[in-house]
């Protein structure tokens, strides 16, 4: 390839020092308006991508895959719409199209050469498929690469366009092309939740407040509280990718809509709907469209709130199964790996472990997306490729993350039904249903001598004669203090 | 009243050293299960509130009072409930509801002592109320106030209630008692932006991407484009008001409702819609409704997103009125304050700084509360105190910073429409409208022309032959390129 | 008004004592460059502490107080500093040294009506600081309140001043006051927990890694983790407040001391450590210091990390305190209150509760922080006082959440003996010790015997005659285990 | 090589569905405590690595070279250290000793398979390591890869060694290499700013705050300020890292360095020194170094701050550059690209851009990194890869994006002395200097006129007989404006 991974790692090596990227073989002289550089003749990308590649040295990290093939939709759609509206000759629109078409395919991802995060709101991401396409069409007409003037990443490929426009376009598109994986798999999870709640119904357990033991409740019912959440996400999240169909295509470069003919306008949302297959409209205020990003906070916020519970849930579980003599043990969490390089027969929650992290990593991923949200001036937010970047790696990681723990963790958890029901029957908590019969404070008493003691609530209670065998046998069923009711049908004695 | 101000400032002062309050005059001897304490003879708090007063000298900042009103309605709903019920005899349930009817009134709210952040997640809150009750309630039967074995504030006061599911209820309604203003507030925020879109729509103005000058823009479109940000940030926040309707009253301690009847639970629901005028009912799963919280973080998202959208408009306003002299001044701010105590004349844009600073809390508020709710824990969120406070402050300052921020700036604001269009015909923008008549290779040459030499487009353009007059009349109307559309409707010279 | 008081009624019932201030009885009539206003005639404050307050209207959140001495301060240094360089009248020189001595006590706390959150970078504080002590100082002379004819409080209070080198100097005063009770608070902690350190050194128990029963752990050393983090933070707060004591005094409004003698410069500098006690020297460029904030984000990022620390101590407190049947108890914390209004008996870590909640707080004042100080442009960052605001209560909640917390919290551990040898005694985690002996494989097949059979380590590997009992008596020492070394001394079989 | 790009772009398409990775060609068969797996024959990683592939396949990142760099001295040290207190068999050892040495170099850095965020606190990375040294030091024994029977990734390649040490020194010593190339590319950036403040000096320019003009400061002035900031930073990030010095290897599982005799970590501290060239020592207390993180968070504070700071001066950078027609335009930052794909010559400020993504990704990081720290739990937090992710992209992008900032923006900066001149001597801010002479109250009435009439301020002053043309000569001097003192040097009627 082009970018050798040696020369990326020295790259990194060097701490980032500003080197030209070395240039093998013969080479096509490029201008631009700012003057001319040399390019690979082999590579597709132009002098404006060579610019950004070496102005953004950061990381690496290239444009996420899917963002790149939102932007073969988007210029399909576009010269497909100028090809309608008569805006461009059929020789060079056909070209143009049969490059866009071998874009969307994949085939030329590697000639998007410009990092994730970089300068300009994405003119470079523009540009950089501006010129692998403008130099394929060339090369499909038969013309050589950087023939600019006969086929122009600018007044051709990107007619009527401005990275503005196209580029949020596109991500909404990607993000749109994710939407299924990441839906599907946080419903897997929560239906794996759902089955738990079903078949943990019948066990009863300690019920915890503050870590300290509280009146029972069975275990699916745990599960049933995780399960609703995750149930709750989903919608959230589906919900607040809603606005991602509005897109601002044919807004140029403000929002005003300056060179992009109504007719044009509407040909390419046509086009775009049907080569994405995603149901997208075109904005109503395409100003506001074009500068706002709180349809992407809004997202962000969505996944967010969804590894913030997922996260809770997380510590819930590897409390319940720690142990696994020492512990909670309530749960038994399925092995996948040994747990420890010293420990002989350690296994750890490493699933838990990493959906944490996960949720940690979307934390920090949805603070860099608000505090760059925040920083659009007038007509544009220039942070945005930050946004996408940030938003890409959260949807991917937690599609992917939900997806192994449901499979791998959630599914296979096994109740330690012994260990629940020892401890329920061990704990003072049930002591709360005498309330009713006996009132607060002769219960606290009761309580605290018990706890001292050792000895049981029953026993107490029936050696000061407070309640009968009988009443204590209505009243102390564990089973029974999980629902809605007063454990025991009637107040023995009314207070 | 009972806690000095002195005393709070010398609390304060050293640092939170333990100090006991001083109790002066006479006092009563309570007791809970830990123990004994002197409490003012007056007061009607009682130990519990006492107890939780030392433990948690923070910051002196106290429990918001919609909260102590929503703990009023709750605690007369339940008191209804118990006496429809039959749960509690007649003479005790109807002292206690007189006293529940006062405490609504807020003439109480001097006795609850206990501060906002507070361990124990809002027992000390739910007791303080309870205490106080109660004492009242003896005091309307006669009685003198900490005969609790007459009317105890567990066994009556809090019959069929845990803090668990009484104080999360109570905020549910705090907050929806805040609900109106803060929408109101947003609306005539929005409202007001719409009148300015209005006024400001004949305006041509310099659009601005990178902080550089870009395309031709209407000044009624820049408001257009904050209009509708804050138009979905109403909606956004109402929506995420909805699941605050979804009460766990009855759930009591871990969700399940263990002591609370389901005929009660009926009873509570009904009367505490009808005392607290809001449409509330009970959750479908009072086990998730009782520990989860994304209901609060989705509605502090919606807020937050809501701060940072208004936070990047005021950025603008800012920047667009800039000067007076030497800045962009497109726009006028009404003045409001002197804006220098060293500099004469000068006046700053306080009311957006404002709301800048607003926005900053918010955000710091959100993130306590999404810490805080990931800290949650088993059958409870033992951290619920801390996101009240921060979403109170995050409600109140949006509530009442976007009214003075509409009254004092928005509706004022002034357009400097000479200078709006001295700069539009200044700015070399137009060019953009040459790209689909000579293509954009040819337009930058003349662009960079332009400003080296500081002539304009049209000069050059003519100059070199390329368009006529005539052509360039129709092409180069700023106004007209404020809306989608071909400058010059059809290409001059098809590319 | 612009703000009806109807509205005003309706912010009040919200909670934040926003009050109308009251314009009983006889005015005075004040003007300042945007026109005038009626103020009382008793009130020291100024027609610009009235605008300010009008138009800061947001949650009835004044001052700290420690800034208004900070201020008085400050206020007290530079008039001394004009009169010794002779730029005042010794008459009106002398009364506002007066008024600002009296200012200084407290006296005239309450007549500083500004709001916490504000526009204006501080503008408004000055001014009402400006304007009561020019009333004062006309009072003093005998003169009405209200003639800045004779002593005017931009003239002649804020001679030489600008509210960009006073109110951050005034700042920084007030930090640098707070600043040994938050270290001796915290100092105190790490002294408490040394001490548990000590006490507890001799028991042994189960280490815990991925909430999975490791390694033994002498308790004394878990204890001494947490005193050597606590030691660490009193260090990184201290160190992070040192850059406060170099003040832009002098400075005047954009750094450049416009308007500030270098003779008066370097007197107030010289007053205002006499009279504040502070060790405060000017800055070294003054531009640099009257635009940069990142001092304060150092100090708020110490804080921070001071915060999460304790919270991460307080979760593994409150776990290790789980139970009192159903869980860890490993120790017991000390009750401070009955923990449930409806579970008799019961008694939760509130205390760890309420700082794990101050630590959230905290992790919210900072991103609050962060952000106003991200939001500073050119010479001066006008986000200031939200910046001011959620340092101090930091600050506040640290120093006296630590301070209750030491007390009533850590110092009353106890650990629970009989319970960690227990553990200990059950745990497999011994079995690390037999790896330099026997090798990880095989110690890992005898851990998944023993665990699924139940049997003891010992048993088993006596049982396969792997090890004589001597060898496992030197082994198998849990006490000796909690320091580096090979258990047993030297390897019985070489690997 | 054996992950094949193909095969991962593919479990990214599908959203992370739990895919095993196709095994072509021969395998051998290797088990664990928890079972067996085929792995290819030719692989180095062998069982514990495959499974953790298959346990978290997030995003596709892998772990960072520097880490695994580290991770190789760590080895390198231990094996050294086992080999001289005769632990370890000659045999063995060397060829472990070799198989490290090998490791360093890099070419076994494509057999770390396991990605960057998992679960397991590092074992992953650890066992996939010693797995990786283990098959190659059998190779270089002769014998067949997965012989762990012979040689065991943990009886010898891990010989007393623990995840829990081995890994986080590995960290440390990962972030010191980097430590040398941050620190540099700060510097450079702090030499260049302090460059242009030298050749700024001379250059006088409207000083604003509250983005209004103030009075006057030099464009050296300016940048002085940003240039002791940046150095600030520099100290700040260099002091945050010495304590990365303190490592605790040696300490095993849970910090009390069970099965780590004194020599052994005598010698292994010895030889890492040595190796890696890093000056680091043994922790002072172990078991506090092993579970405590607070050292990562206070580097990624220094980091953080930096970045704010780095971003508030882009924003300012960006302000005054902006233009080129229709902004402040007082400064020119050096083109690097063209700006935009439809505004003809059009550029932007991408490198300042990029910074304030730089930024806002870092508080991401740091955000992530706080969240984790927090959520350590007894002996160890389990959270470490997520930190260890997000420390190394903050580092290498402030590393890689400060140097580029600084070559192709910094350096390249010009001033537009004729514009800053005509700002100066068009605004009015330099009226403050007459308030020492004629007072506030007068100087704001002669402003308002001023601005009012678009009369100069002196005209204005000479009209109304205040002053004469020889006194207002020697106060209305905008240079002499910029450092301390009353211009004009003495009053000329006191006030």
């Amino acid at each position: 390839m082009l970018e050798n991974k040696k020369n990326h790692d020295e790259k990194v090596e060097m701490g980032g020092s500003l080197r030209e990227m070395p240039k093998v073989g013969k080479t096509r002289l490029e201008s631009d308006s700012l003057g001319s550089l040399e390019i690979e003749e082999n590579a597709y990308y132009g002098i404006q991508s060579r610019r950004a590649k070496e102005n953004f040295p950061l990381s690496g990290q290239r444009i996420h895959r899917k963002l790149i093939r939102g932007m073969g939709f988007v210029k399909y759609a576009c010269i497909e719409a100028n090809l309608r509206t008569g805006s461009i000759s059929k020789e060079i629109g056909e070209a143009i199209k049969k490059a866009c078409k071998e874009f969307i395919s994949g085939q030329y991802d590697d000639q998007i050469i410009v990092e994730s995060i970089q300068g300009g709101a994405g003119t470079s991401i523009n540009m950089n498929v501006n010129e692998v396409i403008a130099n394929r069409a060339l090369e499909i007409l038969g013309k050589e690469k950087g023939r600019y003037d006969i086929i122009s990443p600018n007044t051709h490929v990107n007619m009527a366009q401005s990275t503005n426009d196209v580029v949020p376009t596109a991500f909404k598109i990607a993000v749109l092309m994710m939407k299924e994986n990441l839906i599907n798999s946080l419903e897997e999870l929560h239906k794996a939740l759902q089955e738990k709640e079903r078949e943990f119904d019948g066990i009863v357990a300690v019920g915890r407040t503050h870590l300290q033991d509280a009146i029972p409740i069975r275990l699916g019912q745990e599960f049933g509280a995780y399960a609703r959440l995750v149930g709750r996400d989903v919608k959230r999240i589906a919900e607040s990718m809603e606005c991602l169909c509005s897109v601002n295509l044919g807004a140029t470069a403000v929002g005003t809509g300056l060179n992009a003919d109504p007719a044009y306008i509407k040909a390419a949302i046509e086009e775009l709907r049907k080569i994405s297959g995603m149901d997208v409209q075109l904005a109503e205020h395409l100003v506001d469209a074009t500068q706002n990003t709180d349809c992407y906070v809004h997202l962000s916020s969505a996944i967010r709130i969804c590894a913030l519970n997922i996260s809770k849930m997380c510590n819930d579980l590897r409390l319940l199964s720690s142990g696994p003599i020492c512990g909670f043990m309530e749960i038994k969490l399925p092995p996948v790996q040994p747990g420890s390089s010293i420990m002989p027969g350690k296994v750890n929650p490493v699933m838990a472990e990493m959906m944490n992290q996960v949720c940690f990593q979307i934390q920090g991923n949805d603070h860099a997306i608000a505090m760059a949200s925040e920083a659009g001036q007038f007509q544009l937010n220039v942070m945005a490729p930050v946004i996408f970047k940030n938003m890409f790696e959260a949807i991917e990681i937690l599609t992917n993350g939900a997806n192994v723990f449901t499979n791998r963790c959630i599914r296979g958890i096994e109740a330690n039904t012994k260990q629940c029901f020892n401890q329920v029957n061990k704990s003072l908590g049930v002591i709360t249903a005498l309330n009713p019969h006996i009132g607060y404070e002769k219960s606290s008493e009761i309580a605290k001598e018990a706890l001292e003691t050792k000895r049981s609530v029953r026993e107490l209670v029936l050696e000061k004669g407070i309640l009968t065998d009988e009443e204590l046998d209505m009243i102390l069923q564990p089973q029974k203090m999980t629902e809605p009711g007063i454990a025991g049908m009637k107040r023995v004695s009314n207070s």
